[in-house]
This record gives C-alpha cells, sequence and structure tokens, in this order.
C-alpha cells in the first residue's frame, strides 16, 4: 500500500457511513412468532373463496390479447376479455414460485434475501409531490429523486433502493425512467426496482441490468424487482401485463399487488377483500410462472379502506391491519414471499395523526414478517407526498424494529447475576459493571426522537419532532458522498441512456441492445 | 309516563353520551390469538430466575414491621428489613389469587370484569402537570383533575375512571384525596382507583365506598382498585404496604406494579428485569394473598428503559414493547391478570413523535392480551404531564383498538358473493347492496384524525392534530352533563368528607366511620 493508498483509505474510512457500506446493510431477520389473525380454517375459507372467484367471476385481462393466449394455452377459460381458471391448473403454476429468492445489488455485501424470516425494507415509492417544512407540498423533480436516493443509500435501516421514490415530473414521462434508473445505479449500491410503466421501459431496465451485473448474472440471480399492480377489482391492463412478460422471460422478479382501497375497489368487509386479494395476486403470479416457471415472486398487498362518508382514503386502521396480518397468512399458506405494510398515513405532515398511523402500519407489519416492506420511509397524505421530515422519522421507527426483531436474550448474561451480586436490593444499577458492559448496545439509541425534559426542550426552542428531523435530512445530504462505481460501466450506462433518450425523442422504436 | 317524565326522557335520550351510559361502556373481548415473545422454556428460564432472585437476594420492606412479620409467620426468613421467602412458599399463596375478578361501578352497566380475554382502557395517572396548546405546562389543579374525570366520563373508549388524573397542587397534600374520590364518583359513574398515598387515606376510600354501594356489596365484589407500587429494585415501603393492607382486609383489589425504568431500576438486560419485575410483582401479591386469602389482584409491570446517554427515561422503544410481551406471558403462567402498557411517549407535545411512542405501547398492549390498561389516555413527557389535546388524540386509538380485537368476521355475508354478483370485475363497490348495508360499521370512523386532501386541508387553516384536538376537548367538556347520584348517598359522602377535611386540619387521628 502506498502513503497515498494509505490516505485515501484512511479518508474511505472516515467518511459517514462507511462502515456500513462497506458491511453492507442486511435485513433484519424475524426472530419472534409471527402474530396471526387467521385460524386455520380461516385461512382455508379465504382460499376457497378466492378459487371461486377465479373460477366463477374471472379476471379481466384488458388490451392484452397474448396474455389471454397464454392462459387459453395453459388451460384456463377465456370469455373475451374474461379469464377464468380453476384451482387445480392455477396451483400447478403457482406452486413453481421459489418460495425464496436473493435480489443483486452492485455492492454484493447488500445484496438481498426476500422470502422465509428476511424482512427488507424499501422508501416510499409514487408520490408526485415532495413535502417539507420549508415550503409544504410541491410538485417532485429529478433533483428531489435524486435526493431521496442519496437519503436511502445514506439510510442504515433501508436495505434497498426502492423505486419511484417520487415522480420527477420536470423530465418527459416517456423517458423519465431512464434518469430515475440512472440515479438509482450511480447515486446508490443498494438493489433498485424496475420500471412498469411500459414494457419498453421494462426493457430498458433489463438492458441497464446486464450493463451493471452482465447477462449471465442476472440470468441466476434477479438484479431487479418491479411492482406489477392489478387495477382491481379482478382486472390486469396491458401496461402492467407487458411489463410483467418482458420482466418474466428476462428472469428478473416481480412484484405482483392487488391495489385495493376496501369499500371502493372490493367489498367493505375484510374476508371478501383478502379472497380478492388472493385472486389478483394468485393470478399475476401463475401467469409469471406460464411465462417463464420459477420466476421469482412476491405475493403483495397494499390494502386500505376507504372513509365511508367522504370516499377518502384512510391509512393505519385496525381494519388495515387485521388485512395486513390475514394477507402474510395467505401468503404463507402458498410458501411464497409477501408484500405488504410501511408507515402509512393519510395525514399531510409528519404531526401526531402521521406518527399514530405510520407505527400503526410498521407494527403488524413486523410482527406478520412481511417480507419486502415498500413504502417503509416518508410517506405522506396516503402516498401522494414524499416527506423529507417523515422519511428521516420513518426511518427512527425502521431501527427500532431492527432491534425488536431480535427478541429477548436468555444468556446467563442477559439475568445479570454478577449486577445483583454487586447491587443490593433498592439501589441503582446505572454504575453497575453489568450495565457498563452492555452501555453501547443495552438500548435502541434514538435519532431523531427527543427524550429531553420540559425545561430542556423549551430552552432550545420548544422543537417537535416535524421540526428536528428538518436539520437531520439536511445534514445527510450534506454529507452524502457517491459510491464509486467502475468508469467503464458507468460510461456505457450514460451511453445507453443517451440513445434511448434520442430514440424516445425522435418516435423511434427500441433497438434491442446487447452487450 | 306523564308529560313531564316523557320531555324529561326525551331531553334524557338526547343528552350527549345518553347511549353509552345506558348500555355502559363493555371492555374489549380479544379474540385474537394473543402476540408471545416468549417460548415456554424462556418463561421457566424467567420464572426461575425470579425465584433465585427472592430466595437469595430478598426484597427489603422498609419501615413496616407488620408485613415482615406477617411474611415470617407465613414461612419466610426475615434478616432486618431483609424478606427472603422460597418457590413453594411463594406459590402456595400466589395461587390463591383469582384469576379473574369484577369491580363494581356505580351504574351497574359499568361493572368490569378484569382478567381472561377482557381489556380494560383507563387514563393517565398521576401528572403533576397538565399541558395544552393554550398555556404549554402548568401545574395541575382540583379543576383539571375535575376535566379530565368529566372527559373520562364521556369517553366512549374508556372503561374506568383511572385513579390520580393529575395531582390537584392547589389542595393540600394530606386531603386532595378527599376531592379526587369526591370528583371520581360524583362526576362519573364509572368504576374508580383508590388513594394508596397513605393507610389512612385507603381507609377513607373504603369507607367512601361502603357508602356508596354498602359494606356487603364491597365485601362480595371490590369497588376499588388500587395501585400498589414497588420502589424497585427489589424493594417495598410502609405508604404502599401500609395500603395494601388496607384493601386487602377490605377485600378491595390491588394492583401490584414494579416501577422499572431499566438500566436504572433493574439491569439494562430484559431477561434480568422480566425476571426482576417478576419476583417484586409476585411478592406483593403473595403479601395481599398471605393477609387475606383469595383477595382480587392484578400483576402489574410499569417497564421502560433509560437513555444511557442522558439518564432520561425512553417509552415506546423496542425493548419495553418486548418487555410488555414477556410480562403478559409471565402473568398468564401463573394465572393472574395483568396490567401493563397505554400510550407512552417521552414528548412534551402531541407531536409526531408522540404519535409514533403511543401508537408504539398500544399496539403491544393490545396484541399481548393486557387486562388493565393504565395510562390509555392523557399521557406527556413520561407522565409529567396530563396532555388535553393528547387525551382525545389517544381515545382515537383506543377506539381503533376496540374494533381490531375482533378480528376478522369470516360469515357468508363478509365474503359478499352478491357483492361480486351484482358489481363485475373492474367496476367499483361504492354503490353495492352489500357497501350500502355495511355503511354505518364497516370501517372505524375517526373523530380527531383528518383524512381530508391536501387542498381541502390547507383551505381550512393547515390545522394538525394538535390543533384539532384542541376544539375536540373543549367541546367535550361543554358537553358534558353529570350523572345523577341518590342524593342521600351524595349527602352522606359530602358529610365524611367534610368530617376527614376537619380531622386532618386539625391533626386529629382518624375517627373510624361505620354506615
Amino acid at each position: 500500500m502506498t502513503d497515498q493508498d494509505r490516505r485515501a483509505h484512511r479518508r474511505e474510512a472516515r467518511r459517514p457511513g462507511a462502515a456500513t457500506r462497506a458491511a453492507g446493510v442486511r435485513p433484519l431477520e424475524m426472530k419472534l412468532p409471527l402474530t396471526e389473525v387467521l385460524a386455520p380454517d380461516g385461512v382455508e375459507s379465504i382460499h376457497r373463496a378466492s378459487m371461486r372467484l377465479l373460477k366463477e367471476q374471472g379476471i379481466l385481462v384488458l388490451d392484452y390479447p397474448p396474455a389471454r393466449e397464454t392462459f387459453k394455452q395453459n388451460g384456463a377459460t377465456v370469455e373475451g376479455e374474461l379469464v377464468k381458471i380453476d384451482e387445480d391448473t392455477l396451483l400447478h403454476f403457482v406452486k413453481q414460485a421459489p418460495s425464496t429468492f436473493t435480489q443483486l445489488a452492485r455492492n454484493p455485501a447488500n445484496n438481498l434475501t426476500l422470502g422465509g424470516r428476511s424482512m427488507v425494507f424499501a422508501p416510499v415509492y409514487g408520490p408526485p409531490f415532495v413535502g417539507s417544512l420549508d415550503w409544504g407540498r410541491r410538485r417532485a423533480t429529478i433533483e428531489d429523486f435524486r435526493n431521496f436516493a442519496k437519503l436511502t443509500y445514506m439510510a442504515e435501516h433501508l436495505h434497498h433502493n426502492g423505486g419511484t421514490l417520487c415522480e420527477p415530473n420536470d423530465i418527459d414521462v416517456k423517458e423519465r425512467h431512464l434518469d430515475m434508473l440512472l440515479a438509482h445505479i450511480m447515486l446508490s449500491d443498494k438493489a433498485f426496482m424496475g420500471s412498469v410503466t411500459h414494457a419498453d421501459n421494462a426493457r430498458d431496465t433489463v438492458t441497464m441490468s446486464r450493463i451493471l451485473f452482465g447477462e449471465e448474472a442476472i440470468q441466476q440471480t434477479p438484479a431487479t424487482l418491479s411492482l406489477i399492480n392489478a387495477s382491481s377489482p379482478l382486472r390486469f391492463d396491458d401496461r402492467m401485463f407487458g411489463a410483467l412478460e418482458v420482466y418474466a422471460r428476462a428472469r428478473q422478479a416481480v412484484l405482483v399487488t392487488p391495489f385495493i382501497i376496501a369499500g371502493a375497489m372490493s367489498p367493505s368487509t375484510m374476508a371478501a377483500t383478502l379472497a380478492q386479494q388472493n385472486a389478483e395476486a394468485l393470478f399475476g403470479i401463475c401467469y409469471a410462472q406460464m411465462l417463464n416457471s420459477g420466476t421469482p415472486v412476491i405475493y403483495g398487498s397494499f390494502l386500505a379502506n376507504i372513509d365511508m362518508k367522504s370516499g377518502a382514503p384512510c391509512f393505519g386502521t385496525p381494519e388495515d391491519a387485521l388485512a395486513l396480518y390475514g394477507g402474510a397468512q395467505m401468503a404463507r399458506h402458498y410458501n411464497l414471499p409477501y408484500r405488504s405494510g410501511g408507515n402509512f398515513t393519510a395525514s399531510r405532515t409528519p404531526d401526531a395523526q402521521a406518527g399514530y398511523e405510520s407505527a400503526s402500519t410498521i407494527w403488524p407489519t413486523v410482527q406478520a414478517g412481511v417480507n419486502f416492506v415498500l413504502h417503509a420511509a416518508g410517506w405522506l397524505e396516503g402516498g401522494l407526498i414524499a416527506g423529507y421530515e417523515k422519511f428521516v422519522i420513518d426511518l427512527e421507527m425502521c431501527g427500532m424494529m431492527a432491534r425488536y426483531v431480535n427478541g429477548v436474550g436468555l444468556s446467563d448474561e442477559d439475568f445479570a447475576w454478577d449486577a445483583y451480586q454487586e447491587i443490593g436490593p433498592g439501589q441503582h444499577f446505572l454504575g453497575a459493571q453489568h450495565t457498563m458492559r452492555h452501555y453501547d448496545t443495552a438500548f435502541y439509541q434514538h435519532k431523531v426522537f427527543s427524550m429531553d425534559n420540559y425545561e430542556k426542550w423549551e430552552s432550545e426552542g420548544s422543537q417537535d419532532t416535524y421540526h428536528k428531523a428538518n436539520a437531520v435530512w439536511k445534514k445527510t445530504l450534506k454529507e452524502y458522498e457517491q459510491p464509486p462505481l467502475d468508469p467503464a460501466i458507468a460510461e456505457e450506462l450514460n451511453a445507453f441512456v443517451e440513445q434511448r433518450r434520442m430514440e424516445i425523442r425522435q418516435g423511434k422504436p427500441r433497438t434491442e441492445w446487447t452487450r
């Protein structure tokens, strides 16, 4: 090692997050018994109801004849745009999906297990707006997108980069997927999600993954995980099934998620809602297996409910929590990885309501053993706002959950016999040797929440969490440094993006790109 | 019925909360499987560790020789102020405690079951301060106490009046228990807690209960439930054991609760903390049974942890949640009703932190199946502040929990077959007959939280939850009407209180009062 190398090495070691980057961010491993809300016969009832829906009602497959053809060839009944499928045919394909799989990240230490007892946290997905104490709410830009990519990279308790962190409205909708993918790849070294807005955009995602990892690597292990929403009730369209087809054929992972606001996109009762969700999720998963047996999939749930009086969506409700747990039981019934939950709220700012509702989602999320937790940080106003302050506040909860899942230690050291020998009845343990040994690790250490008493808090300006968090995200962005990427790969990615941008602007068909 | 009666009847029916008052406020019945964090051998390890603590370390019983004498006579070893007891002796007495019991309320519809699957919510207990958007924080007065008694009475989702709703600092400490008891009895018709600040105050509580219910009634079914704190670690004092003795001999229920901030009053590891809590709770319960076999008791837990760096208490942490669940398993192991949790926070105002921390306590509380939930509404700044706005915001969570515990319905109606027949794939369910049938009951209906979109919210003044709740508690107090009480009983209670007030002011010994 030359002196220059040593200096560089020391500089690297001092960089914020350097230790995390080297070690990678490991997903949570849920070591506790999972909370369940359905008895085994409840799971069976919901299974049977969903099989009946698929056989008798069927699923609308809109504007995408190839999918209907695929279903037909594999034993389903097609009536116009309606596809009906029986239990045996469906389960024959569903069983071909792996129960766990790995997703590649460009830092191999950040490769992720999806399924089993693994829990992966990813940031908010999809908001057209960004929110902050500084400006309230405004339309998101690519600058905001990049900021959230940086904040995600810096976050110790986010294991995955997510996808559409916010909509970069200042870039044409036809080409913005390129800028988003480039930001994910360049600004972070965690795993990321692909574009689903068009089959061509999915192809671009696959091509960029090939450039980054190589064709063979992504054939063996998916480099992207992409969100395929059902347009519930009982309906998929060409946009989503088109993207799904591209990904399945390229052996990239898909997250099939019915999008249900109960009372509107499903009946207002949770049993029916769970049955419908089950039918829709399994239908999409079945299609992925028909296209390419063994395609890695996740059984998805995005489930909220309407406010009956106003029709507005509600989040963090008791009904949503029950459905979240029930959905987890259904996914486990089919041996599939499960996506659900996050830190949801209907509130527009990170106020008390946002705190109660978010915690009321993330606790069931973790206790249900959800494998992929999208929207774990930054979600406001029912997903319309990516909140800067909300993002860093939610990370506090993610950090707490990372400790919770480890449960209660029961070693001799945990029973602290030496502490009782040292400290007699009636005396405090603050100075005990045992307490000193556990000083750094005993309890979760807060980053944003304040334990200050009223006097200290008042003397420092009576800042609530919203104000405190404002300083935190700004400091984090200031400390951000881009993770290095092989210049040859960076150059090739940039070249591809510029070529595709030209093609899109000129209205030319997509050129197939091969390395 | 005369016309006058009819008018009175109609007026009564229109009074806010009249329906609730007639029907009573029923405790929650937890119908879901309980969440557990300890395997059976974990429960056994903690049991064994606590038996070792009781036998080898012992419990300090300070300034109360009669208690040490009682333990000695019943087979414990007394060394100075230290009482050591073996497993067989301890469990012999613990087993005499009932697994469930009823507490009387002056409205018989509000009588409560404590134990089993019943969950009772009670308001915050003990804060010296009150907080509001209007004034920040100030010392509490009897007027505040009465306000919280009224708010509790009006609260659909509080089943119990609690005890020291806040400290009435404007009344001399020697007599304020009288004013608090009178407020509980006069302003509400729900069950209440007794005074524990002195054995004489406990006697006053028992006397007032006798006046209200009659001697025989309270001998059969306790009229009060009183909070006996251990002064942890491994210590009880004359104040608490003096009050416990009065209550046990009068067959009134006691809630034996170690008061533990882990890292200070216990080691910083949760296994040791749970073992110590178990030792302390069982020791107090054992004492109650030695005094009067069959005395109704609750196994209590008040458990938070310190911030290692500042020494400040933390609330809503992952460690606290684990301990809450673990404590529930221990209480069930001995077949005892369990008290724990609430809506805890270290925050000084109802901000996002307060929301996250409170929800992070109430979810584990409910999922652990806690039977008596003190501090379910109003808690701020680690219990130093009874917050007016926090109180009504917490009620929102209590209301959600009241729905959560019912689980997922699985009847034919819940599967909504007619809705699918009516509404084809791709159509929304808003106007379906099935949705209309469930319009009023389908989902939790929010009282404080707002589902308004950003535009509506902004046009109405961008109020956060703190501001919204400010209007709610004021409106509730305005709507309050005192529940009628037999004038003869009211007169006798007032006479007793005035007599005792005189005795206390004149420094005279307590007169035994018999009806």
